[in-house]
């Protein structure tokens, strides 16, 4: 029988392969070697050179199903030289491991992977586990997560609840479970009108002042004023930009870039019209045309709570000792890729140090988590 | 006796001198050398490299001064291949006269030059008639017909009124007399938040947002309705900027640009005023605050109709067969300046072509503004 890795070493383990999206870096190839000696069925499933590795205990097509999602790659370590130790390095030192991925999310990987190898070998459940590791979260996301949820559902892989083991905790264990995303959606605004000179207004068309209407009407107003499980809708302008060095002249062209993040409340294609609708009032009153792009990062979703959180809320309260509150805040993950899959949630670390010089982690949080992890599965196939 | 120039004739020579701002290219050396043999005495009166002549016939101290303000320098030709006749050649054909300048405002120039010598040559007033001529109207402006203004007042020279002889006609000769102008003000904004995550706009202060509260404010109602003798006020935004290029972050920073054309309701002051304590408003409720640059051009200025404008309106009706409008539209020009010293209004001829390739002029229009010129010198010193 294997013995079952140290979620803590596992995780220095995977800190020394360089997975820098879109390297794999050593740190899939690592993981199915320890998946496949404890008893997985291993499978890459790269697509358009991301790796992807799907691992699977029990039998393909079981009763009950129960799935992890998580990612290997990371983020660049930027300026090496201002790092305590070397960011690949995974050094350990009073109790902390050091390097890129300690949070962000090798030691969440490393987590459930442990749980979920001590559970197949200590008590081998009437059911499988399945685990979806991406190598691309960081990155572009196209070829990642989406990628093993297209591969399962061709061959017939099916998760029946999943937990995707991102940071989910802002500053003490278990007092967050992430249960749904805002979705995310972003529109380049041009308005478009005609030169002149700021002394004949009536000459020129001014694109700025129609685009203003157009913000400020998208600015004035929430969006709504949030819903029983989501914080309100936002909408940020990050930029606007018209680059007319000319203070008598009234420029031709306008852009603007607008970023939603909406709650259940909404579906980008509503909040799209919307705009639309909006920019086509000005544009018919004005005479400034509007050329918008909408590129839509993901829907709001959620799992709403039900036997599956409740479970999860339950194992978290009983080894923390903090009622976790289900929260849908914050940006996006996997886990809205994955909610088109099964039910999801998200319940990882503390999310400190992510995408910073010196991110660390406590070796003792990440064996938390993998003993809450163990908890779940023993509780789920109870 | 000096025989009068031709004021199309004299045109073409001046055309002949290459006055691009801010060069001198011979065209106050030649009008120097015709008002001198005509009996002016002529003064140069450059500053800071600035090329300035300054003209008096008569008694300094006379008891009555007529005088006339114009500028021989013009904007760059441009693509000169693109010209039917090189931009310098002052080209005659067909009744037109061809090059830069031809119409803003070498012909203006010459039109009261020639006006200004026929009268003394056949009529000598009982009083002086002032020529305060620049070689920088079309630049910075800073030591043109500012530094004749000041020289003027250093040594007792005095216009008690003033025509300055820019084209003020839109379309047809006759049709419009300016007596006044818009003021004209620039504001640089810059508007300076917190910068953050766009999920996350409650750790960021949105520069954008309070921008567009800004603006939206300044643009959104009309200034003041007009006042009896101007148009409503207009204020442009010539330009947003902010270069942000990632839609996930709120920025640091962003810059705007407001050009103001304003009415003697205004004062720059006042506008200026306005508009600080409108964002140490949004400043006070959204924590962004405002970095205000303004740069005044100019005040706006109002010669009332009365005995000055009722005269070269009378002689203009009398002359075109049109009763001219008394305007305040249209841009700056050194008004702004000579209305400091002494009342002060603009006609001109049609301003057909100014800034052009091919500007041009009929000469015969030339001619009847000169003859205007005279006509009104003469009313003036009946």
């Amino acid at each position: 029988m294997t013995r079952s890795p140290d979620p803590a070493e596992l995780t220095a383990q995977l800190i020394r392969c360089p997975s820098v999206t879109p390297e794999e870096g050593g740190a899939l190839l690592l993981l199915a070697d320890v998946l496949t000696a404890a008893g997985f069925s291993c499978t890459r499933v790269d697509r358009n050179g991301t790796p992807n590795l799907f691992a699977r205990w029990g039998a393909k097509g079981a009763a009950r199903s129960f799935g992890f999602n998580g990612h290997t790659d990371v983020v660049p370590p930027g300026d090496i030289a201002a790092w305590t130790h070397p960011p690949f390095s995974g050094h350990q030192a009073d109790g902390w491991i050091w390097g890129r991925g300690a949070t962000d999310m090798k030691s969440g990987v490393a987590a459930f992977v442990a749980a979920a190898i001590a559970r197949v070998t200590e008590a081998p459940p009437d059911g499988a586990i399945l685990l979806a590791i991406t190598g691309d979260e960081e990155g572009p996301s196209r070829d990642g997560t989406r990628a093993l949820l297209d591969w399962m559902d061709q061959t017939g892989e099916r998760m029946d609840v999943c937990i995707v083991g991102e940071p989910s905790n802002p500053d003490r264990m278990g007092e967050m479970i992430k249960i749904g995303r805002r979705g995310s959606m972003t529109l380049e605004i041009e308005a478009q009108g005609v030169q002149g000179h700021a002394a004949y207004p009536h000459r020129a068309k001014n694109p700025l002042h129609a685009l203003l209407r157009l913000l400020h009407q998208l600015t004035d107003q929430p969006l709504d004023p949030g819903t029983a499980h989501f914080d309100p809708s936002g909408l940020q302008v990050t930029t606007i930009d018209c680059g007319n060095p000319a203070s008598n002249v009234i420029p031709a062209k306008a852009r603007a870039t607008v970023n939603i993040r909406f709650n259940d409340a909404h579906r980008s294609e509503g909040l799209d019209a919307m705009i639309r609708d909006k920019a086509a009032a000005i544009a018919a009153e004005t005479g400034v045309g509007f050329d918008i792009q909408t590129q839509v990062s993901g829907e709001s979703f959620l799992t709403q709570p039900g036997p599956f959180v409740d479970l999860v809320a339950d194992v978290v309260r009983q080894a923390t000792g903090l009622d976790p509150v289900l929260s849908t805040s914050g940006g996006t993950s996997d886990a809205r890729f994955v909610k088109d899959h099964c039910p999801v949630l998200e319940f990882g670390l503390v999310g400190h140090f992510m995408h910073q010089v010196d991110e660390r982690v406590p070796a003792d949080q990440v064996r938390q988590l993998s003993a809450i992890y163990r908890t779940i599965l023993d509780r789920y196939f109870a």
